[in-house]
């Protein structure tokens, strides 16, 4: 058994939260087996959006098949 | 006076708030004299829940009875 | 074009996301063109306040004027 | 001359060398020009198996095709 | 749920993946609930030994009952 | 929107710029809508080459289509 | 054999080598056969104190008894 | 003698020695005692910008006057 | 509540104590309500002074005022 | 009484354990009282070997003679 | 067949290039079988220098003699 | 101009600024042109001595002859 680890940013104008929702979701859509996330990083871009972009970096492991 | 650190992972099916709250609730439950606690880590849970279970990582200071 | 990187930390007794605006509210009133905010640490004051005070380190990234 | 790193979490009942070659195998059966792998982590399993899966992370690093 | 995490040290005259199961086997003799094991760091303590003592420091979590 | 992190290894014979900018080439060539890159790490490959390798390891973010 | 590690902040109104021995003064009363003592973190406490409390935050390993 | 650390990003289209002299010479100009600099992060912004914007965070130490 | 944090580095001939008090005293005396410092990097300059220069990187949070 | 520290290589076409041994051996071949290992690093090279060569860096503290 | 690892600083007053090509130039100079670099840090000397002194902080990898 | 760097553990019965000033003393009688000093960590020996004995490992720069 074999996983795999790839590294998303999830964005939000509301909070982190759904921020990192927003990545767990793209991933569990595209991906078979996803078993768990990792939280790398939290920021907040300001200077090129309306108001506030949450984002969560994340790390997806999934299990591959054979 | 010393202090002690010990480290607990809290877990929710809403928010890494809530995960939070629920490892500082079970050390201020237990433990005299919790001053402060430090964030470690978040993650996800999803291969083994039903749905998602948030995880938040934290390590509880709390100060030794003479 | 130049930037500067300052260090704050805000507080809240609600939740780490207002812990976080707590302290981008702060750099946003007083700093001009404040491009993005990384979060370096979450933690929570219990000792020296009335129930929980949720913090929020960040890093904010701002240009400095010609 | 451009590599990629992906990275991966090889299992084992056996032991952590057997689990990194469980990933390496993986590798150099789907990839070619393996070129060298970093372990990242090392990690057991216990909970959810019936006795001890050995785990370990690796980044594999190969030569893309021009 | 909440779990706990605490540091120990396997040694062993033989091989790392014996120090690590030395600490293994000493939490699971004496926990209820260990779920996932994590290794900090590997080394070799030769000075104060006959020959070579391979030791393993892990960090393992167990859920706490309720 | 999301979006996702490789990690790629430049080469150049000349300098540590020209093997960033080597793997920013292939990224930029592959993906669709690059928005940054962040230097892991430089090297330099001496050994197996001719004169000297010039490496620089950079993790490059692009935008996922809807 | 097995070794423990635990994390102990001693304090002074002295000096860091002062806290530090405060917290190995603790776990040496307290736990039979601890062997070495690692420095993790030095600050001090200003505003909650009259003058200024100097801090070490050590890990103390001790062997377990069989 | 007190010294005191800032942290500027630098940019530049042409290189990042360019990018970390661009912040060296906005420091120099701006503050009197520069004695050292320390690169922490190499990046390149892409999609906000016309080509490739080589950016260079770095720490500037500087003498306090007394 | 927003606190601030800075980087100051304080120095002494005679010891790393004496070199972070010489940096707390600059703060206590120019910045109103520091409130903890955190000890960053402890060093010795040595080439370019008579005898030692024991110097100690510290950070420094203080209150905003509203 | 003085030690020192140097970061060597072990490498072996068998396991990790093997490596770590290639270099402690060459460590206690050539230097007097080597005290203890540190493993910082393992990894394997696959491109320029025949099969896997399993490699160790660890690094060996060994006390000076007055 | 083990490796030895050095860590040397390059310096140069044109460009960080040229300050790891400095250290490198120094160890092929004066060791035999240097197989690869790694670049630890970068840095910028202004005090003690007439206009800016870049440094390169690399580690060196060679093969010992068997 | 090239600089190199090793690594030294002082030790005294005393503190850990005596334990620094050992590693020091003893690479100032043993090299020319030592320029600076970082320290890496420090520690307390317990279980082999005869009360307490602080280490302090430390990074010792010096200049090469051309």
């Amino acid at each position: 058994m074999v996983f795999k680890k790839i590294t998303l940013i999830g964005t939000s104008p509301e909070s982190f939260d759904a921020a990192a929702d927003d990545a767990i979701d793209r991933a569990t859509e595209t991906l078979n087996n996803v078993h768990w996330v990792e939280v790398d990083e939290l920021g907040v871009e300001i200077a090129s959006v309306e108001d506030r972009e949450y984002q969560a970096e994340v790390t997806v492991a999934f299990r591959l098949e054979d």
